[in-house]
């Protein structure tokens, strides 16, 4: 049995976390941590967890350093930096969901974090959470950074293709719409039921922290500098997160044949589906399970080159964070990797 | 390996419990069917289910007798009547989650449902699948008739107190709420998206076809003839079902003890929670879960006897329908009744 | 030109009152305020506005006084029974929505809202601003009280019957379903878009502060001393409040009667409407107008005496605020009652 | 007083048009018809419409062509054909909200629609009825084709630099969310309650039939022949549209200037409203208003071109639909542009 900890559990992803974590038949839950709801029973704050009697308790590192071998932190940037840091060199492994290891380069992280990594040589320890990319390293890593919610859908969607000779990388657009637990549980009026229910829009247009971690992954895969444009809008709806991504292409291509490429290069993967050509992804079909699910259309009417659109769906707090967070531990341990992650989307 | 079969799996509660069922460990779905859809993967009617290959099959009794041990049946009134006949007389244990073998009189039946019931020496052996109370009569019966979700939500919010002399039976009001499933997947015009959004109404007001079944069963824990007023309100959401019940009193109790009742009652249900005094069930914290949340009130301003209003909370699709469904499985076939069962409902 | 002002503009009744003076063709908007926003256009805070240039301004009494004739209050209880006071002895009408002077007795008052009324002598001179019941007396009035929201699907709801032998008066329960502006724009976490989605819940069960305001009207209607038990109900959807309201008969009685009694009552009044015999009132019908629909049952299974169950469906921020504050200006400055207040509910 | 009638009126569109009309100070509503609902009360099919008498009548063109002078058309495809040809011949004037004499070509109409255009010589006739756009030509105009609610989003979004030496015109992307109601009242599984709420899915891609529409008329504005990539996206709320534009510029410009320019193009349109720098057009802000709300973004960090963002959000049945026929018919008639159509946005 693993013993794990849950740094940052009162948030939505640390509570995803939780209810997997609860379910997971290898691993003990020994401490979940959570500085406003310290001393309170999880089920008093989250009253869906009354098949549990732990206890929030505070961010006391020494303490929990004994208590777990593995951490979650769900920890806002810049605090999970010297987390990280001290539980690494307690000797403990870390999966990480805050940004703070996601980007490899200090610099790009500062930029658009506006705080200094502190860290710098523990980045090179840290490997990028994504198990369809990265699963051998994680394998073997002590510090995972679990992908970001966009990221997730947008890499998925487009790792197949970045390498191939048809596609012009430099012109990407990830428009992605996401559910409104992506924006966390404090209070924060744009986000009151009100404000947010009945009504869709942009918003981070161009500027949105999420766009250097996926230029990173793109260009890692393609051996190429990529950089985007990414659009992420609000949905009125709690989980789910759609990407419509379009890629120019600079040859004509088969339809059939890149959506091969998609279902050679997703084989053996249990949480990605390659969709029927002419099927939509719907986050419906998601929500509440740890699948990607990928459709490829082509457009052949453009001016220009033809353009590829690929739509991906996926769980925002599942496949775009906690579901993920345990795969990555499966990897790490080597548990079979779909444990505690096979449930299927509840309809409706 | 208990093999098992869904008898009309493309409704919402059909898919429920497949998916339930694909998670059981001691159980394996032999066939799923359906008329309309015969002859279809699964997943191209539900896309969730990428994770089975099973196929919709016509609902051809002999063929299917063969094919499994345990059927459960989420056909129309009527037509269930017969097939748990047929499958009775072939040998087979059924979970009926149809309205025709709940009502034990087959002239209230005949009244509230429009059709004759047709195997009265049937519905002797049935029993009323209500785990909390019948656990036992459960275990040894050939058919089961699985409750209604607004009996379900109403009666456990009631069992508890219905023999105390402080109440007053003839009193009893229930006010109740529910998600969109509950009607079902069918198209139909009042159940459109931009009808039912953004708006709540009452319907079936003093004739829902509820209502006998839950007379009958809260008579048969009290002992004395108890007649109700129940209201039903659709609520714009997929899930959740919560009931509002309002019981005059005929002597003043003190809360502490009536909730003490309640908390005794149901000590060693796994899946009746009484809360905190003062906390309030919401169907968000049952939603995707077997639980039925309660809370106990007391309202002393009252100008006659004072009034207990009790609140119940369950998800309509899984304590209301599918989930029972799998906990009655439980019980007949002596496996441990939570197997399958132990979701925590997710947040949000 | 009739000149008005709104103290309190940022809220979700102050900016709807806005936006229904803003049409009204014979006033004036001359100064909105906010604490909050002072300074700010109203546009940059609520940004449907663009048609106006006003910008919020502090809550300066002495300054508003010269702006306006006629002000709307809404503004938290408490600071409104001094705001009205400064006004009234500066000459002014008033029409406020807050609590502070629906309730006659300020004893009543003190025990509900937890701080003592300081201007009892005002109280005598206020109206409660229901129309259909005070429209004489809101004519003639300085200081109308705007009644709540709650009270409001009530009373209306159950006025017409009050004075009729047949009603248990002593039997009354209200169980009523609100959309979520009724709390207010103030961020709040249990308010958030996640926490409110996907589910139903009651509160203040036994104990919300529009019990007495509700008792009050129906003892002043009925001329005896009434008790209600009243259950209020947290919908996820914007806007819509529906009460279902159970009343017990003392004698049998003929529904076709009762509702004739209904329409009688309500013959001349331009926003109440009776349902026809059967048919159910939906929010949705109601939203964005000033209307209150209205649909009379009974149920003659019970075991005691029949069962009357009256259903009301108003818009909460229109009829059950600022709607009616605008009707009651209309009253007391002759225009024609229902100027400014005609638009049908849009579908969807 | 213009004698009107509505034919279609059992859809979201024709009942939204019909609310609009019974307002306007300057018309009269003398006919609505409906195959379906022949014969009953509006107010029975929209009970929201009890302030009308009106009953739907059936489709007897001889009959109506007496009853009013303009036809507002929300008719299927195919069907507005000939009825807009037999009006036009009786000297009625049309306005027709269906596809039918939105495309000039005919070859093209059919290609799209999969039916041939019998009246080609009346297409000649007719002009697209976006006023924004051809102001003086509806004012003279029989036939006034309403634009689609894609088009409206996307035309109104890219008229103001379509002609500009920086914008690529080849490279234009239309990423569109489109709230449920554009799917009309017809019973349809995918638009259930159930199926629709909770998810986002993307629909039509590369194929939906308003793209010819938004082709020809920027190829019109902009003087050159241009394909655009457009992909609509089904949201769960009832109205409200937004499109993000992405369009690749072949200079670098000054953001502020780009703003301008759309500023000064839609400096005395009532209608379009272009937002700050900086901020977000949301649909709640334009919901059940006839406003069109414009953010202009750039992004400088692309690897090819700097990238302009255009975000543009309408009320999908207003001015995507029948606020536009409102305001053509004004335009046609010399009434004030803006009369029956300065409502704000209801908040929320």
């Amino acid at each position: 049995m693993l013993n794990v900890a849950i740094l940052g559990g009162s948030g939505y992803t640390g509570s995803e976390l939780l209810r997997l974590l609860l379910f997971h038949p290898n691993v003990k839950v020994t401490a979940v941590t959570s500085e406003r709801s310290s001393g309170s029973l999880i089920s008093d704050i989250f009253p869906g967890f009354r098949n549990t009697d732990i206890k929030f308790e505070p961010l006391d590192l020494k303490t929990l350093a004994k208590k777990a071998d593995l951490f979650f932190l769900c920890l806002p940037h810049k605090t999970s930096q010297e987390t990280v840091a001290f539980l690494h060199n307690a000797g403990k492994k870390v999966i990480d969901l805050s940004a703070d290891y996601r980007i490899r380069s200090a610099k790009i992280y500062e930029k658009w974090y506006n705080t200094p990594h502190s860290y710098p040589s523990l980045l090179k320890k840290a490997v990028y959470g994504l198990p369809e990319l990265y699963r051998e390293t994680i394998r073997k890593s002590p510090i995972v950074a679990n992908p970001g919610c966009y990221p997730m859908s947008a890499i998925l969607g487009l790792a197949p293709i970045l390498r191939e000779s048809f596609v012009d990388i430099d012109s990407i657009i990830i428009d992605s719409k996401s559910g409104t637990s992506g924006a966390g549980r404090s209070p924060s009026q744009p986000f009151m039921f009100c404000e947010v229910n009945e009504s869709v829009k942009a918003y981070a247009v161009a500027s949105h922290r999420h766009t250097p971690e996926i230029e990173q992954e793109l260009s890692q895969v393609s051996g190429k500098r990529i950089k985007i444009i990414f659009t992420p809008h609000l949905i009125p709806m709690d989980r789910g997160m759609l990407s419509t991504i379009y890629v120019r292409l600079k040859k004509k291509v088969n339809l059939t044949g890149v959506q091969k490429l998609y279902r050679d290069f997703y084989r053996n993967e249990p949480f990605v589906r390659v969709m029927k050509n002419g099927a939509y992804p719907a986050t419906k079909n998601v929500k509440g399970s740890n699948f990607c699910d990928l459709s490829i259309f082509l457009d052949k009417r453009t001016a220009k080159g033809q353009m590829l659109i690929i739509v991906s769906a996926i769980d925002n707090l599942i496949k775009g964070a906690s579901g993920t967070a345990v795969q990555n531990m499966n990897i790490m341990y080597g548990f079979e990797e779909t444990t505690g992650l096979t449930a299927s989307p509840p309809s409706p």
